[in-house]
């Protein structure tokens, strides 16, 4: 039997993959006079005195849901909200088993971006942060803004952030390896979506000597017609040398190649065109942009991909756990640039410099330490940035 | 330490009463492969390619939300969204303490009719049902009403409907007792919000020779000049001989009064007044319209409250359960009159004639054997009345 054979027969027999179950007995009339009536009075009468107080007596502080729309589901595009739902359990249960974090899936029947954050803001009172999975850019960019700004619990687009969160820790300590410092690379970005432009956004604030960021039609340029708001702002922030033309292009001389795109995309000749000890991470999947063994065939130093199967896998489990934890923990109003830069470095330090190796320059996803470390940093930088309400 | 000592303690130690955790293991790459990627993605297209199917792979087919707005909690009144929290996750582990569904509370932060109904709708994928709790009269009969017709799932507003059915299972048993028909009784129902009139329209079904319906300011009468329509409504469908006066009017020569309303409005004198036999369910909590001492020595043959340290304890526990257990086992696209009736009668049905005592009409909130008796009656008038998909 195969993986998706195998998958589906594990869903179906757990008819889905989450529970909801009681932290308290109640077996009898004593345990319900205190779990519910009358008893169950008192707290709701000390959260209506004090809102914050909900943090106390309920389970809020400890809820986030994971949000979508279903138009940005895995590689499966605009599936609907129903089709999104086993990824949303997956992540769900991912929370809970990385970080006891208790997350539950909402996935909503509106495309709508006025809908969608204002239903979100609706039901904000029950979750103590929001996690927003698979919606589709340029849509998601507006939408976590808009959150951000309206809503004082954590708000975090995980397609986004948490892949740049851990493309970041790579290229962390890639350059360690190579020994390279960010102001002389040259990053050269393939894919506009929400992944690709985090994560040059976040590359931008370890300042690089330059960031070419491309899409399908090559290296984005201000005269381009088809570009939305958030690809606008990006011809604006990166390419400083207004270079024009094809993904081979962008890469020759270029420091790191970041893949969020489409397998295939970068041939050999490419990565021979690029700067001493090339670094490559061709996180399409299933087909990476380029196939490891050809990758290092062409020079190129240290290697990563989006799949378990190969070394370096750029998972985003190492980051978001650890960062809601460590959100929660201190009921930050936000998360911040400094508390998902804490988490990169968080990710990257867990390989010790005496450790680091070409094939070896991301923790793996089951590696436990990773989740508290990611949650101390983020929750220390939550505190110093003074977002922490705790 | 008191109970409400006590249930703060509670509350404050474990920071909520719920939890989400996974129905399945993900310790390894091979549990992370199937649970999520890439195996998950068969799942998604399954449902993508048939809606129906979310119901075979996801949890939704045993998920139900707790919508509440807030307004109307317990005997407090509109104490907002985060405050209403504690009864919800209460009510979410009854539902999974005594049937095995799995709830989660979604507080609202609106009180607008079109917003709840919208936003409602709008988180309808994830779930199998909706149950409705502690929202206003009369907004709760326009945001049920819509929502049943909108939706393809059941919704069920429980401070109506759970307490009516718990209320006619009461009667039905009360009135063998002393061997009267509902064709012969006048009832007298002290409270015109949610459960007043979802009392009365549920016995109207029994065909009861008359309802008169009290609120405030006496006998509900066609005259007066701030009704709503739920209360219009009412006058049209009870009081034949239209009436007018106060409650102790209503109750002279009555069978049965059954009071949603508030402590002490009832005298030994009212009772007295009533025909012979009469039935008192004083359900105003914590202090029932007339205490069950005060009733017995009035002449009352049977007496029931909404207290647990009194018998016959009129609590919803007896039926939400089991209607939602009924209803998600056989995929109802509803929760009807039928299933309501056979709810009330499965619960009735749960003590034997030669069991029955004044004192002991209503089975214990805690006997183990209505859930299931509930789930399995409501289940079969579901597929009778052809409601059921499955």
């Amino acid at each position: 039997m195969n993986i998706s054979e195998e998958s589906l027969k594990l869903h179906e027999e757990k008819q889905g993959k989450i529970e909801v179950i009681s932290k308290v007995q109640v077996k009898d009339r004593q345990d319900l006079s205190l779990a519910y009536t009358p008893g169950v009075a008192e707290p709701c009468k000390k959260i209506h005195e004090d809102k914050e107080k909900a943090y106390t007596y309920t389970s809020k502080g400890n809820l986030v849901a994971v949000v979508t729309d279903g138009t940005a589901v895995l590689g499966l595009g605009d599936i609907g909200p129903e089709a999104a739902m086993p990824v949303m359990e997956g992540k769900a249960i991912l929370f809970k088993e990385f970080a006891s974090v208790d997350a539950f899936p909402i996935c909503l029947a509106t495309k709508d971006v006025d809908e969608i954050v204002e239903t979100v803001k609706r039901i904000a009172p029950t979750f103590g942060g929001i996690n927003l999975e698979d919606i589709g850019a340029p849509r998601c960019f507006e939408i976590e803004k808009r959150l951000k700004e309206e809503l004082d619990i954590p708000v975090f687009h995980d397609d986004q952030h948490g892949t740049a969160i851990v493309v970041v820790a790579a290229v962390i300590n890639s350059l360690k390896l190579v020994k390279k410092n960010f102001n002389e690379v040259t990053i050269v970005i393939n894919g506009a979506g929400s992944a690709g432009i985090a994560i040059a956004n976040m590359l931008l604030n370890m300042g690089p000597k330059d960031i070419i960021l491309c899409d399908r039609k090559g290296i984005l340029s201000e005269s381009s017609t088809d570009n939305d708001p958030s690809k606008q702002e990006m011809t604006r922030k990166t390419n400083i040398n207004k270079i024009r033309g094809s993904l081979a292009t962008a890469m020759e001389k270029a420091d790191i190649f970041i893949g969020v795109s489409a397998g295939n995309v970068v041939s050999e000749e490419m990565v021979k065109s690029m700067n001493e000890n090339p670094i490559i991470f061709a996180m399409a999947n299933p087909i990476p942009e380029i196939l490891p063994d050809l990758a290092i065939r062409a020079g190129a130093k240290v290697v990563g991909s989006g799949r378990s199967d190969f070394p370096n896998q750029v998972n985003n489990v190492l980051a978001f756990p650890g960062i809601f934890r460590g959100a929660l923990d201190v009921r930050a109003k936000d998360i911040n640039e400094e508390m998902k830069l804490a988490a990169a470095y968080a990710i990257a330090s867990i390989i010790e410099e005496d450790e680091l190796k070409p094939d070896y320059v991301i923790p793996d996803a089951f590696d436990s330490r990773v989740a508290a470390r990611v949650a101390e940093a983020v929750a220390k930088a939550a505190i110093e940035t003074g977002i922490a309400k705790k």
